[in-house]
């Protein structure tokens, strides 16, 4: 097989899941009639393949998980909603009449979340919005977008983006998952193939693949709150508090350093 | 990326479909604590790649298709369930005190369906059975198999194995589906490319992932029911009578020339 085109992956799913879930616009068929669900593939750099049903970036507060709406309670302020998709959290925000800003870099999930009533977005990477002279008071990464820090190399840049669109008093709220709980051979043989190449365990390599479009290989990282404590060492954020209710789920708060 | 290794990729996904509707048996689990739901990952040669959840294949009668139920009564005789899989149809013949066998070519599904109930199965290629003394009334194709006679190569081979099997008036009953209802451009500009090619429109050409593992490419056939009568020309059967309420769906009912 050839190497597949790179698009907006996670646009185009947003968009197909958002046309099954409401009856509005072209929906993909099985068979031609009968709308089938819409099915996020990952791939990860050892072969392993999984599919993941798309619907539950489109649920409503009544759909969340409890750590959802724990995550909520403890915004304040201006929020900027980084992977803000197709509007999940940040249309909830706004709802309750507080100030949010969605930030994505698919045009199709802003397409959407905008659809779906979300008046702030900006379709950007983080790196390029740090120096725009937007401040914000929350920074908030749900579901499991703490991910988006990747890797020991990456995250002190991605936080430092975040510390020059911060006010001060500012914080972070994450939502992560621990990965080392598992005992799954495919898994626990990743974790140490990482390890043994310098990685951090959960520093999973992935493309996601929908109909004929793929991403570029990218870094998603599940860390442990310990790992987590380590990669804020020297970036101007400090662990405050954890939420482990739903482990391996947490939900971390880091603030800026005065 | 490398390919994938080759193994029973159905059978593995069966395996956990089983384990997660059943609560019976290791499942793959999603951040290492919600059974995640199982699908199977189809990649088509256009480079199109879909997923879809296998729990259907365990569906009880409540939960079947209306055509499902109307393609049993037409049943008679010793059936031979072709690509049985879980056991999803022969257990309920089964249940109501009819012989059937089950045929498949994955140990993992025959497992399932044997661990559901299933007595009498058969772990072995359509083409290496038609040798075996046994011989049956009903030939069933349902959840889609008709699309296992793969093409117009190997239709007549596949339909002279079922009459090798065949008992003196014996029918085939077989669910297929016509591709030719799609305004979908990728699958209308996929049946084009097929033609060009001399294959059918609807001749897929196709490989499953599952987790680690990949099957071989392998050609699927969804024909409309003219091509199918065309199939037929030359062969041991003919076509006695189509059920198209369920349209795209058909059941097709063929029987064998005296």
């Amino acid at each position: 097989m050839d190497e597949p085109p790179i698009g907006d992956v996670f646009g185009e799913m947003i968009r197909d899941a958002f046309a099954v879930r409401t009856g509005v616009g072209p929906r993909p068929l099985a068979g031609g009639r009968v709308p089938r669900p819409v099915i996020e593939v990952i791939e990860r750099d050892d072969g392993l393949i999984n599919g993941a049903p798309v619907d539950h970036y489109l649920d409503e507060p009544s759909e969340w998980q409890p750590h959802d709406h724990r995550a909520l309670r403890l915004i304040r302020g201006h929020v900027l909603d980084i992977g803000v998709g197709a509007g999940r959290t940040a249309i909830e925000i706004q709802r309750r009449g507080m100030p949010v800003t969605g930030l994505d870099t698919s045009r199709g999930a802003i397409e959407i979340a905008r659809r779906r009533g979300l008046r702030d977005t900006v379709l950007n990477t983080i790196d390029a919005y740090a120096s725009a002279p937007a401040r914000y008071d929350t920074f908030l990464l749900l579901g499991n977008n703490l991910g988006l820090i990747e890797s020991r190399e990456r995250a002190p840049i991605f936080l430092d983006a975040l510390a020059r669109l911060a006010n001060p008093g500012a914080r972070i709220i994450a939502q992560g998952t621990d990965p080392y709980g598992t005992t799954d051979p495919v898994h626990v043989s990743y974790q140490r193939r990482n390890q043994d190449r310098g990685r951090l365990g959960g520093q999973l390599r992935l493309r996601l693949r929908y109909r004929l479009l793929a991403t570029e290989w990218f870094d998603y990282l599940n860390c442990s709150v310990a790992e987590l404590a380590e990669l804020l060492d020297g970036t101007r954020w400090r662990l405050k508090s954890v939420d482990e209710q739903d482990r391996p789920y947490y939900v971390a708060v880091m603030e800026l350093i005065a």
